[in-house]
């Protein structure tokens, strides 16, 4: 895992990137009834903040939030999703981003181009995460999966921009579920209510959640295969080819 | 209705705007079965295009937008709702705003902020085309609503910005329906209906629209008033006070 700060980034005038535009990444891992986020912990500093970074003049904003998380975090292929863009002016501090400068042993200018406002587009992605390990190297800051229910205190407006992202993804579950590539091949109606109630963070009922998810029409149900005993065996389903998305 | 560049925007270096960020909004209008947007057509140029404009360094986003509206058009508290930001590098084509400069007797150099890459921030609303009326003033371009299903060619990725924006309306209508607060204080399943009907551009069936609106428990259902001889006068609905968004 890199630092969040590169040594293009840290050149005064920002040469090369976009002026005043961000990127923030809010990655939600979920595991077996657990929901978790990956943050950044900044070298020498106890500052915790979503993998994030900045957009190159020759690159699509939508790439450069792919590479910047790979760059953050060593993730590869993450399925991410635009949801809003944080324009206040009070999301703007500096003091964090000169701590940080300072501990990485930078001199710099009150003109220095990290220190002028940015506004931040964020994007989310959820994943599985025991299979998305973040790698760190040998320059690494930190980069760790932390509980949803029990987050330290986040740099400038990155608890926000977490809640917004939560809420965007409880309403946008149902569309989002195929994209996200969240389940192997085939599962149970039951895995996907696991994944369900994780998000939600609350108890669904058996019979509704079925009948919600098959009106949702993306589900294909398998035939049942002989397995011996198993005379209570519960139908398998995977996602109707023709709905994954291209 | 002012033009789409003002004294301040067309200063060479930009001062006092973010550079970069721009600001584009997709202004729906429906009545009685019509779905139209709001465009402008720039003087002595045939080029027409969404409402936009920059944010100033003193700014929220957010507050740039509606300001944006207001200069462009005149129309003032309009529920704007923040919908996509649009990135990708070949939206940027100089030429239409080298001709829109030119037609407006401005002198201007290559390096002029208004000829760079601007990522544009996307904005929707949903009003009435008959209560929203903007309002011409002496220097005016052109500022009509248009018919949605014939749109004329518009500037830059104006076209996508405005698909994007009717996929996001079609899916938030449900939850967005009461801020956009666009029927009278009480109003008849029906109307409701025909609103859905006008958005989404098809008929839907009355008995299976009318289950899911009450299922979204934002209607509260009025008794009914004697009103003389009309004994199959229709329920009438309005919007649940404590779901009104603050």
């Amino acid at each position: 895992m890199r630092e969040r700060l590169h040594p293009e980034e840290i050149q005064a005038d920002g040469a090369g990137f976009l002026p005043s535009l961000a990127i923030d990444t809010v990655i939600f891992g979920f595991h077996e009834g657990q929901l978790k986020i990956l943050l950044l912990e900044y070298k020498n500093t106890n500052w915790l903040a979503l993998p994030g970074g900045f957009v190159r003049e020759t690159e699509n904003l939508n790439d450069a939030a792919r590479r910047v998380l790979a760059e953050r975090t060593s993730l590869q292929g993450i399925y991410l999703e635009q949801f809003y863009t944080f324009g206040d002016l009070d999301r703007y501090d500096p003091t964090p981003l000169r701590a940080i400068m300072s501990a990485h042993g930078l001199n710099y200018s009150d003109h220095h181009w990290l220190l002028r406002r940015f506004v931040s587009v964020g994007y989310y992605a959820l994943v599985d995460f025991t299979k998305a390990v973040p790698v760190p190297d040998l320059l690494a800051d930190r980069c760790d999966w932390y509980d949803l229910a029990n987050l330290p205190p986040l740099m400038q407006d990155h608890q926000k921009i977490v809640q917004k992202a939560l809420d965007t993804l409880r309403i946008e579950l149902d569309r989002k579920l195929i994209g996200f590539n969240l389940l192997s091949e085939t599962f149970t109606m039951a895995d996907l209510q696991r994944l369900y109630e994780t998000i939600l963070g609350q108890k669904l009922h058996r019979s509704g959640f079925q009948r919600k998810m098959l009106s949702l029409e993306i589900l294909e149900r398998l035939d049942k295969q002989y397995s011996g005993g198993a005379h209570k065996a519960p139908y398998l389903y995977r996602f109707a080819f023709d709905k994954k998305p291209e």
